[in-house]
């Protein structure tokens, strides 16, 4: 079988099951682990908190297009990423890494202006870069890595959901997709729904505050959206052990998107990905308390059930089933 | 300028600088920050101690052809010259990030030799493998972030070498590069060679144990040899402000190398690259005790100056100057 059979979700489950079959679980390492592989970031006890770490990449033509994206924007972008994965567990970014991948006819102004973007970002956050490394490549690749803090004694998990939970969401659904449909299709929109896509989906903000604010008002399951919501939604069923049912129609969709995507709105924002919100889980009151705490907007969009076979439904103001055409995106599979 | 015209280092200078010139100094992750960009690792102050992050990637066709070697050996050198980087600053790894790059057709045997080859190697150095990312590109590239910690108030760096100092290696110099050119140009060698040349260059040992035994008997400068030993020595005397000379007939040659590559094993020891050993100054006397307490040779092959232009000499038995074909190599250059 091939990488590409499998699949990216097949595949970290191998590599998963074959790191947990070999490891030495006597190494003090493994015994102060809290998270390892399968959720936003990995997580261990220091002494004197909580430790993490977290990992991402974006592959030019697989993730990005030089021909699209800025490289201040895609600096940007390729730490926004992992300040969101962050973010869904609740933590503090404090320390980034860069690896970068470099065809050498590369213009060394692009990897300044690449810098540029990252170091935006990370000053806004309180983050310092501090190393890296450069190879050579036909493609250019950025990896970045971050580590961070958690004040809480525990994270924000994709395993702690539970029936009965309310689902909610920060922010609005779909925009990330509706701006990479612009930017690739050159559709025109007035001024200021161009810029609201394209800050979307090439500037991202990660919801790092918000995080923190979920964590103290004691949410205990959340995931940020990057593969879509249908998607990254059944990663928290999966690794929660229960099923979750949508109001498609309770989806918090921006005006923007409604107006000017009629046709697949609502796909967008249920399977669009890039989204970088904050999909959380939590009693209706301590939702209602977090929408008072954060300045973004805050839905909560369906429930948690306990019925197997741990999936997500998409369903109407009637409870009717609306079929799922597609769960997301994940890498070696089609994308849009 | 392109990337390629810059260089490797030239790159790294220009990125350090940019990071420099922006960061916001009153940010509390650069007030803990004791070393950045420019040094095997970062290291931090933590509540209790020093955290130390690496991270470094093999490219293929770059650093690695798939036709020389195997996925489980890929696997083991991935995580092995980031654990060299911990060594070289006298740490302890602990924890360690995969992300992987990978074609669609790439086999999953494949992936999963490489990762049994990274359990071998954290399992035998204790490090947990906790996470990483997977995304789809046209070429196989592994990178790898390693987390440590120091048992000590400070780190051995690259820029505390000092005038008077002897300079030392760990093990012997060459053996990869003559592995490489073993197996790209299919040499043969009687059995027991052929083993020791495969090793060096397809599984070296990140001298983890020596590093920090370094640390404990009060070394303070100290490189690991990826680059090769005058490029290596010379990111010494860079960071240091000093110089080297080297006695090219002091340097620990073993006999595989002398008795198969007759015509340029000395040119392999200098700047063969790859080595994975610890290249560092201290006092005779500093070194004698290692010497003791080390299970690998160690052997004194030059001494620190204070003259500029912070450059390496290579000098032969009566101190006379020899010409240095190529000191080393960099991504983005003519490689062997």
């Amino acid at each position: 079988m091939n990488v590409s059979e499998l699949g990216e979700f097949g595949l970290i489950e191998l590599l998963a099951e074959i790191v947990d079959s070999t490891k030495n679980p006597k190494d003090a390492s493994w015994q102060r682990l809290l998270i390892g592989i399968g959720d936003d970031a990995a997580a261990w006890q220091v002494d004197n908190g909580i430790q993490l770490a977290t990992t991402d990449s974006l592959v030019q033509d697989t993730h990005f297009d030089p021909n699209i994206i800025t490289w201040e924007e895609l600096g940007w972008k390729a730490i926004a990423v992992n300040l969101s994965d962050i973010a869904a567990m609740g933590g503090t970014p404090k320390y980034a890494l860069i690896s970068l991948a470099l065809p050498g006819e590369l213009q060394t102004d692009n990897i300044s202006s690449l810098y540029q973007g990252m170091v935006q970002i990370a000053n806004r956050f309180g983050v310092a870069i501090v190393g890296g490394n450069i190879a050579s490549a036909n493609k250019t690749i950025i990896n970045v890595t971050v580590l961070g803090s958690l004040e809480s004694a525990s994270a924000l998990t994709r395993s702690a959901a539970t029936p009965g939970d309310r689902i909610a969401v920060t922010g609005y659904l779909g925009l990330s997709a509706a701006g990479l449909s612009m930017l690739k299709q050159h559709l025109e929109f007035d001024a200021e729904t161009t810029q609201l896509l394209r800050q979307a989906h090439l500037k991202p903000m990660p919801r790092v505050d918000e995080g923190q604010i979920l964590l103290r008002h004691g949410v205990k399951a959340a995931i940020d959206i990057s593969d879509g919501l249908i998607s990254d939604l059944t990663h928290i069923c999966q690794a929660s052990k229960v099923s979750a049912q949508i109001n498609q129609n309770a989806l918090p969709i921006h005006p923007a998107l409604k107006n000017n995507f009629k046709s697949d709105y609502l796909q967008r924002a249920s399977s669009g990905g890039e989204d970088y919100e904050l999909l959380f889980t939590a009693s209706s009151q301590t939702i209602n308390q977090i929408k008072k705490a954060v300045s973004c907007p805050v839905t909560i969009i369906g429930e948690i059930t306990g019925e197997k076979p741990w999936h997500v439904t998409l369903v109407d103001d009637n409870g009717r089933s609306i079929p799922l055409q597609k769960a997301g995106w994940e890498h070696f599979k089609s994308q849009t």
